[in-house]
């Protein structure tokens, strides 16, 4: 269908979402910068690149924040893990430069 | 280890993940509040649950930001993706609701 069909709701709407999406791409980039620094610190003092007790605490209480908002707890499971398996990828990069 | 021979800067900096974990779950509730609002629109005008040509541009477009911003543009594509399908799953069961 063309674009003027397209409701002015829905436009305005999906605005919306583009400004969120560009928020939470904002806020993942300074996530990264933060695991970072926690890469460096860790690799300096030669910590383990994974803490599995940290990661499985740090998701229960995003699965009670995500309950409280009403999002999808295996959603949050999901995004969570992926974005702290890439930190410690990172990590491990890190540590592996160091030798 | 004991919690007290964790490095001060590493307990800061873990403040600071979850202060912008907690915003970015903040910004995928209101995210799923709008694309509620998409679909009880789409269901209500017939319109289709999934538009694949808006779903591959929105992702080009993050993938740009990513870069910009130094974010991992295939962690982007599949945060975004799976975010997306959420949205569109649930669309769907509107959909089937109104039958």
């Amino acid at each position: 269908m063309g674009s003027t069909s397209v409701p002015a709701e829905l436009l305005l709407l999906r605005d919306g979402i583009d400004e969120i999406d560009a928020e939470i791409l904002k806020g993942l980039a300074r996530r990264f910068e933060l695991t970072q620094r926690v890469g460096e610190l860790k690799a300096s003092m030669d910590l383990e690149p994974f803490d599995g007790a940290r990661e499985a605490e740090k998701l229960a209480r995003l699965r009670l924040l995500a309950a409280e908002l009403g999002v999808s707890g295996e959603l949050t499971d999901e995004l969570f893990s992926r974005v702290m398996r890439e930190a410690v990828d990172n990590h491990r990069k890190l540590r592996a430069k160091r030798g």
